[in-house]
């Protein structure tokens, strides 16, 4: 996985510090280049994060070998939440940018446990996508994407 | 990445269906594992969903090598994403099982453009994490992360 390119640690930044081992956290998992902890500000019992462990601010900024290193954790720390707090079900969230929600400017993913009636989830007030938008769209698309 | 072992076709399954031809997506971006298109009921202008072409229902269900595929092509769709719309915040969020909000039931990743006052976003009630809690917590987790 990338290391040597890897941006600095940022000094101002909470999870550079977590990393850095100055500021305590409630590890759950680590591996050379990622980090997993409980959530201070949990939104439901056993709510965690993931972070890389270098300091990267949006996923669009992530090496795409140490995005895959993120995900290639997500499966075995999603049975691990499961198991660990009793729920069948779970989001993954991760918020890019302050209008997304993002507050830590540390690329973070959220492993939320859900469960009936617990008031969480995302507000989903569904469109509708016409024909001549979706070809305007998917050609946007197709500019960046060949 | 795995292929071999993936498990069949769901018949049942609209993405499945999606990936065989049998009904028709607005393709973004393609590879041999992975496909990506517009949301039909999208949650804010270019709203696209990525998805394993295996039918896995979970994220805890997905071989690591392909929870690391999926992830891989995100910075490079989130930037496409950023370049197709002029959004320059966005989530990403994958919903496991009916209370977390999951419809489809095949795995899917999706990447929601976010502008100011678009009222959409996580329900954020944030609790506290007390210490006791967060020692139960992390010996529930050890004894599935070891």
């Amino acid at each position: 996985m990338t290391s040597v390119n890897n941006p600095p640690a940022d000094p101002g930044c909470v999870f550079c510090k977590i990393v850095a081992g100055s500021i305590p956290c409630h590890k759950v998992f680590e591996t050379e280049h990622l980090l997993s902890f409980l959530d201070i500000g949990p939104l439901a019992r056993g709510h965690i994060l993931l972070i890389p462990k270098a300091h990267y601010v949006t996923l669009d900024e992530l090496p795409e070998d140490l995005a895959a290193g993120c995900a290639q954790a997500l499966p075995r720390l999603a049975r691990a939440l499961k198991a660990a707090t009793g729920a069948s079900d779970y989001n993954l969230l991760e918020n890019n940018g302050a209008l997304a929600g993002q507050v830590v400017k540390h690329v973070h993913f959220h492993l939320i446990p859900r469960a009936e009636g617990d008031g969480l989830g995302y507000r989903w007030p569904a469109g509708k996508l016409d024909a001549a938008e979706a070809e305007r769209l998917k050609k946007a698309f197709a500019a960046e994407l060949g």
